[in-house]
């Protein structure tokens, strides 16, 4: 029996992979005193006086929203908010398994922009982050950038996740193939919201805040080749990725962009890299080939035209790029350093945090095991601590 | 230590009265692969094009959103939903504990009806059914009409809860006193939430649906007196209690309306009946004074003024009125039955399911104990079975 077959009846026999816990058990009307009428008016009236003791008297502290609409989900596509929902039950499933976090799933049906916007607005009391996840590009882009006076975290995983991963393994695969990072000639093809996120996080001009280990040569291709000043056909995220990426303003195909290039990163479609592409590519390649399910090039391919370092978004290979190694670590500090948003600094030192977790990269490890529940406690750790700098 | 002090130590070494469980422990890559990518895209497609197959993959058949704007909590009033979230909590716990249903607390940032129900609509795919709760009125009757057509059950129980269960102990007090229920005549105090409810639910003339025991000499009077024609000051949910209530246009305030009366049933404030008022009633009166913490009339007051049965809202006198009876088993038997909305055919069993947990009524006891886990189960099953009809 295949993942998808197992899937289907483990879903079945559970009807929901998350269930509610309560914490108090009601034995006696003391109980139904202390947690409900009329002793519950004692935090209420704390909570009205004083808003910030929602924190240490709530839910509020612990939880995050993991909203979506639907409109990008796996490599399904715009399947709607209701399909989408095992995706984002397990993803708070993930949340509570590796960070303790509390998560609850919010599928909102619309695709409006403004309305997704004052919806997390509106339901955000209850909680103190909130998840976007599987929303389409461009419209993730304004949802995240519109929320960002919440007062909580709002966190597009599928770009920063994605783009902090990434991070990670980028460090460690240019100390396994002895190059320093920000030398680095670094192709990307895809310009939805990981390939936009991984441009502007790894790339210099890209970033809000400084880092020693950010590199300035990005270059983005979409399905039409390298995105560059003289194309009439880009929308205005694409424009604005060129203040970013592509400072050379080279022309042409992504075959074209990879001659030289040290770092390949996939974030598209399978099967759009060959054998001699990785061979035109600079010494002891990199490469990343995370399309799902089937990469960019497969790992034996690649390896045999001289890649150095592959990794994939496949669990059956090594080095896993897989967002489950940041977003609970990441929320996780963020709620216990009570921060108001996820700003770049938190953001680079959970990738640091992330690359660190790994002691000695080798070409077969530059990522820890998705798994290793050492992983989110070390993210958490320095993400708070960046937090409160 | 008093109850609010105990409530306030305990919410504060709780940090939330909830949390979520995760049902399938993660501890290997397959694990990940059949709880989250890839497995889970196949629940999704199947839901994709089978949309109510949700209810048996995924936490929808099971929850419900405890959804409130803060407006009216408890005694406290218009507190705002952060400070509200306590009791919604709260809600969610004893939706746990006795009925087996995951609810999470939704506290909506406004107090535009138009905004709420539009909320409550685009948050529907991931919930089985929707509780409103604390909202003031009249917003609450506009809100909850207006999602009677959402597809899940959209229920505000502090109309109906208190109706219902006010419903189930009047059917107990009348065998008490050998009174039929329909000859009754029955005086409400208040003409908020619960007093419109109640008025709506026990009148025959208020009710959609038909019952053998709705009866039909209800006056309602508000902080003026009784609610009558000649009143220049009704608003609109005032005056269209008059469709069903007064009939015969008494005038005059509370005392005055009580004269020759069976029942009283406050749901106002507290000390507004004397030992007078109750002599003037009709022979064994029947005294649900509600008001809370300080009742209309205490107990030992309107029993020696020949009270025969009385009931409260509070935990330290017999006859305790707690929606906790109700909400939770019409719930149960809503999200079992699959039912799109709480009919008032399934209001009506929730009522007499309740009334029948008491085998033998007496003054003292003529309904259950709040905490009796027997009477949930007993109203799913009704309430299940008169969503069939």
């Amino acid at each position: 029996m295949n993942y998808f077959e197992k899937s289907l009846i483990v879903h079945e026999q559970l009807r929901g992979k998350i269930s509610i816990n309560s914490k108090i058990p009601i034995g006696s009307r003391d109980d139904l005193s202390i947690a409900y009428t009329p002793g519950v008016a004692a935090p209420c009236e704390e909570i009205a006086s004083d808003p910030e003791s929602a924190y240490k008297l709530t839910i509020k502290g612990n939880s995050v929203a993991v909203v979506t609409d639907g409109s990008a989900v796996l490599g399904l596509g715009d399947i709607g908010p209701l399909a989408a929902l095992p995706v984002m039950e397990g993803k708070a499933l993930l949340f509570k398994e590796f960070a303790k976090i509390d998560a609850w799933p919010i599928c909102i049906d619309t695709k409006s922009t403004e309305k997704i916007i004052e919806t997390c607005r509106l339901l955000s009391p209850s909680f103190g982050g909130i998840n976007l996840e599987d929303i389409s590009a461009p419209r993730c882009f304004e949802i995240e950038t519109a929320l960002q006076d919440l007062g909580i975290p709002v966190f597009h995983d599928d770009q920063h996740g994605t783009a902090i991963v990434l991070m990670a393994a980028l460090i460690n695969a240019a100390k396994v193939v002895e190059k320093s990072l920000n030398s680095l000639r670094i192709v990307i093809n895809g310009a939805g919201a990981a390939g936009t996120a991984i441009a502007r996080f790894v790339s210099r001009t890209g970033f809000e805040s400084h880092s020693d280990q950010a590199v300035d040569d990005v270059i983005v291709c979409d399905s039409k080749g390298i995105i560059s000043k003289d194309r009439g056909d880009l929308n205005s995220v694409k424009e604005k990725l060129l203040s970013y990426s592509n400072k050379e303003d080279r022309k042409g195909s992504l075959s074209d962009a990879l001659v030289d290039a040290d770092v390949f990163i996939g974030v598209s479609k399978g099967n759009v890299v060959t054998p001699e592409d990785i061979r035109r590519m600079a010494k002891d390649p990199i490469i990343f080939a995370m399309a799902n399910p089937t990469p960019e090039i497969m790992p034996e391919e690649a390896l045999g035209a001289g890649a150095k370092v592959i990794g994939t978004g496949r669990s059956d290979f090594p080095n896993q790029v897989n967002n489950v190694l940041v977003f609970p670590g990441i929320f996780r500090g963020a709620l216990d350093g009570r921060a108001k948003t996820i700003n770049n600094k938190m953001k680079i030192a959970a990738s640091e945090a992330l690359a660190a977790c790994v002691n000695a990269p080798t070409p077969a490890q530059i990522l820890p095991h998705p798994l290793d529940r050492t992983v989110a406690p070390a993210i958490a750790k320095m993400v708070r601590a960046a937090s409160r700098d």
